[in-house]
């Protein structure tokens, strides 16, 4: 097969990280009889450097054109410290997520048995974790109206949802779940506010076209406690924009391995895989960074966009050795031992794979 | 000194811990030659069930002439597969937050080290844990406009602040870091809401009139994960009513001591102590369940509303005593030890006063 994908690298560690999921990529292509077209494209602080917005019309025109997208991070300190400025990266973040039409965040959460002892939680309490989260990405508070009022005295915020736009992430939901362990937990806030019972109304009237899956609702609050106490308790959770934002950040950490956590964001026009940490900018060019997640990433795209499960699946054995035999980078090494580079861990996994 | 306090017991086990806490405060009284007159009064589902709302008039009344609120828990399962009812226990919390002004929710987190191995974090995370968010409880999302649109497929929620509201959060949050350790992180999605924004700018503004306290501003998002990592890297947060309903959840689980987590909401006309826990309905009745997280709730009342720190430590110093003789309920005797009755622990802390 032959694939074209759109390789938004971005800001600081990006671009290191992006190139070892590209040689992992083409070793794959080689072996299994692929042909990957790779065309990169700007994105972030370098798009805003470079042509003045975080997300250029041309970018945006790769990434239409593309099978998929190959997303590293973005973000660069110059940028942090006034989000009120007028130009951001993370504009570019949202405007790329509504333009590509990407409603669906993709997160999972699970564990690797030989970094269990990195988590902040106590074994007993990780183990066995293996959680997806879909987060609604292109609708909620993050896209409805916001402004001031009274001379600047007041400030308000719009969260709105469409019942259609429930029923697609929740069809989502259902799917997956029929694909799992056939559980699906509904995160609202139904007992206050007007759209999540627009939620938990559409997800209980869909239940009966999936007889076969066992649904839960549960607020918001009692799930940002129920993680940190039994994670081991969800299969497949689905939720708003906010929430999910939070939650899945909450998430990322209770496994430990948050330097290896893949995502995708899917949508009506494309596909978009990205590893869930951020720029790190002060790693730049230090060829430090763990790449891990992206070429996860990146596996996650073998599968979900193309169809090719034992690419995938041969992706991730790879980085399962590479785990067992220590060949990681500082954040992971146990003290005393070696930390292979970036780099490093990529010519390990092209060699193994 | 004489007090009049609001006895506002509610449902479930509410009634149970209700009655230790008077113990305790009336025994404490009577030590410190002080007076307390007790009116109790209906909230919640035993109030729907006997008058038909559940925040009667005359409950108000009685709170807004008090000196001080005690209050149990509310919630009642026949009121909670249906959030969309007409008529439930969580609209009379939110309408009397609103009526009596409680503007300011203070939810202390921190250990205790006789039970620093119930948490669900490992020790060395969770070991010198003493953070306080303090929530604003009487605006954004919970109290703007909401509804439907086109036939009720269109649902809406609008987020407002005003300055003032976050004047008078933030004052209360700098004066209690004055009090501390002189931290304060204030929370907020300033990336993306422009309510954010308007909190960001507003604490920034304040920040030159308490030149001692070093003020950090972090992303919800971001403080999700930190607070399962490293909670004790935390003093004071403050934030708005959604953020802080997720997070001081999610912070109360990681102690590890969520049914002994005390909490005042104070405002412009009263002051409310409750503990943090729920009604427990499967308890009721039962005699089982913690009545420490209330009694020590009745503390924060003696020192906070009527500026009696030596009653308050007082209570402390017996409450901190009974869990090292093991003097507990169910939920925390280890196993094979004896478990104490809810009733038998309120009398052996009078004794023990
Ligand atoms: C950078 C920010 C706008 C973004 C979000 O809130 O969606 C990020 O936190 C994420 O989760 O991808
Ligand atoms: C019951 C509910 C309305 C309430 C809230 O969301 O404020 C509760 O979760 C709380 O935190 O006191």
């Amino acid at each position: 097969m032959k694939f074209n994908i759109a390789l938004l690298a971005g800001d600081g560690i990006g671009p290191e990280v992006i190139n070892e999921a590209v040689k992992v990529s083409d070793a794959i292509a080689k072996k299994f009889n692929h042909e990957i077209n790779w065309t990169p494209a700007l994105t972030g602080a370098c798009a805003i450097d470079a042509v003045g917005v975080p997300y250029p019309d041309e970018t945006h025109e790769i990434c239409m054109k593309a099978d998929a997208v190959l997303f590293g991070a973005i973000g660069h300190p110059k940028y942090d410290n006034d989000p009120s400025a007028k130009v951001r990266p993370e504009q570019g973040l949202l405007l790329m997520r509504k333009k590509l039409g990407l409603f669906a965040n993709v997160r999972p959460t699970f564990t690797f048995p030989s970094l269990i002892d990195n988590s902040p939680l106590k074994r007993e309490r990780i183990e066995g974790t293996d959680l997806v989260f879909l987060r609604e990405l292109t609708g909620g508070i993050y896209f409805g109206e916001k402004g001031r009022k009274d001379n600047g005295d007041t400030a308000f915020d719009n969260c709105v949802y469409t019942r259609a736009e429930v029923q697609r992430l929740a069809k989502k939901g259902f799917e997956l779940a029929m694909t799992r362990s056939k559980k699906l937990c509904c995160v609202d806030k139904a007992n206050v506010l007007e759209t999540s019972r627009l939620w938990r109304e559409t997800v209980q009237a869909m239940e009966k076209d999936y007889p076969e899956v066992e649904v839960s609702y549960e607020f918001v609050d009692a799930v940002a406690m129920r993680l940190v106490q039994w994670p081991n308790s969800y299969d497949v959770l689905i939720t708003e924009n906010l929430f999910g934002d939070i939650l899945t950040d909450e998430a990322s950490v209770i496994s430990g391995s948050m330097g290896l956590m893949p995502s995708a964001s899917v949508g009506e026009h494309t596909s978009l895989y990205e590893p869930i940490h951020g720029s790190y900018p002060q790693a730049t060019g230090l060829n430090i960074a763990n790449p891990l997640a992206t070429i996860l990433s990146a596996a996650m795209m073998f599968e979900d966009a193309f169809g090719l499960k034992a690419e995938a699946d041969a992706i991730r054995a790879v980085v399962n050795k590479s785990l067992a035999e220590g060949i990681v980078t500082e954040d992971l090494a146990p003290k005393g031992a070696k930390a292979y580079k970036t780099s490093e861990v990529g010519d390990w996994l092209v060699a193994n794979l």
